[in-house]
């Protein structure tokens, strides 16, 4: 099974969050800001036609499919990650945007890199799986969100950092169901948090800011023991928006007994990888 | 010697240029194309106070003293790099970006990237050492210049790339001779080679503008005997603006008996590195 083309996606857990609607998904997004981290989707293009799996099992992941067919891509793609699915890393923008990346570079599709970005966050916001996880998984880092919409659009900014994450999962959800009901609470907070952020732009501002937006805007009590047991351990942690796992970036989880995973924060976005001439590959 | 902060900068090779100026610094640049590499530049920035270095010698790098000023950083500034300096690698635009990354988070001094990166661009500009490495080398891989300019002006895009270039490095020029004189026929080259690279985003199309340029600018002259040998030997070679060296991205230096480095190009960009936090660094 012989790869043409291979790109890595960080997973990204988002913090705080608008949702901003436009006349179309290229200028419909959201602000906000979040963690490009080293665990990750692997995205390979085969020279062979064939369907999209995930851990060799075929897989349906409408934003994938969408940027398949703009690019008229028939191979297979290969998907590999570390990374739960519905848990809030933003795996469905990842798997998109891999493809849009791997897929023209297999196809020998001369795209600059705005415009394949663009096509992995219209079919993402097309198919109501994510709004702002594709231009901030292309960017990496603490990326910040201050206009939403594509790379022609949007504008994106970030927090100098570097280190890691404790991360503890548990359970799904689906980023639909929110996105898609009532949102003016949500992005009222979203927008009282970015605020914050950009008025004193430290990491340690977009924790506080992502824990406060977590309980205004109703969406941490799923995991509220959790973070609960880890300020009383003296830590500090957020909910990924929207999953139910929660981020601590000094070992609060650990502190309070958690069995967590250590991730390092990704400084790069999501790029193609090398994939040596004359040799198969996964 | 506690280090406070680190960041990581990549070097950058220009491929193509023009030479736009501005009202004022921030408004001046180039627009243009060229290869991030991942050898680069380190900064640390230290407890202690004193002057910049270049592998432990004091050394007078008038972008970086800049930035040092503006952000009123009177900690010592150690720099290593494996790279020569005037040889076309971006090195002081480098170090200017790296002190503005360590120096903002040793002084815990929250700024966004983006104006950390303006401020580097613009000490540069001033300083008449380079017009475009530092918005490329705070992006990564084979960045495009489509504007000229500090971040919130300029606008930056890629081509999708990975893997790495063979490296032949000789002898030293200075950018502020050829960036300060008559530059109406070097830039009206550089517009030529980025619409042609613009009209065909491909790896292969940079190196045949990037070489194109070369000859029109007349800036290949100092290394045009190794051009002519990678290419008797069929390779593919393009001159590192504004430098003596020569890349190639398809091994034809090795091809052409010359004694290369072989370099990574990195996806990244510049980013903090992570500082341990009860240990010493160089």
């Amino acid at each position: 099974m012989t790869v043409r083309a291979r790109a890595f996606v960080p997973g990204h857990v988002t913090g705080f969050f608008t949702v901003e609607r436009g006349p179309d998904p290229a200028h419909t997004g959201s602000r906000g800001a979040g963690l490009a981290l080293a665990s990750g989707v692997t995205v390979a293009v085969r020279e062979a036609s064939g369907p999209i799996t995930l851990d060799g099992e075929p897989i349906d992941i409408a934003a994938a499919e969408q940027v398949r067919q703009a690019l008229g891509l028939d191979r297979a793609v290969a998907v590999a990650t570390d990374l739960p699915l519905g848990a809030g890393f933003g795996v469905s923008g990842a798997v998109a945007l891999g493809t849009a990346l791997a897929g023209a570079a297999a196809l020998d599709c001369p795209r600059p890199r705005s415009e394949l970005v663009g096509l992995a966050h219209r079919a993402e916001v097309a198919a109501g799986t994510g709004l702002g996880d594709v231009v901030a998984q292309a960017t990496g880092g603490l990326v910040v969100r201050t206009a939403a919409g594509e790379p022609s659009i949007g504008r994106v900014d970030a927090i100098p950092v570097a280190g890691s994450v404790e991360v503890f999962s548990r359970g799904e959800r689906s980023t639909a169901d929110i996105v898609g009901g009532e949102t003016d609470r949500l992005s009222a907070a979203g927008e009282r948090a970015l605020a914050t952020l950009l008025d004193d732009p430290r990491p340690a501002t977009f924790y506080r800011a992502s824990r406060r937006f977590g309980t205004a805007a109703g969406l941490d009590h799923p995991v509220a023991d959790v973070l609960a047991d880890v300020e009383r351990a003296g830590g500090t942690a957020i909910v990924a928006m929207l999953g139910e796992t929660v981020i601590s970036p000094d070992g609060g989880l650990s502190a309070a007994g958690y069995d967590v995973r250590r991730v390092q924060i990704d400084p790069a976005g999501a790029a193609l990888r090398e994939v040596p001439d004359d040799r198969d590959g996964a």
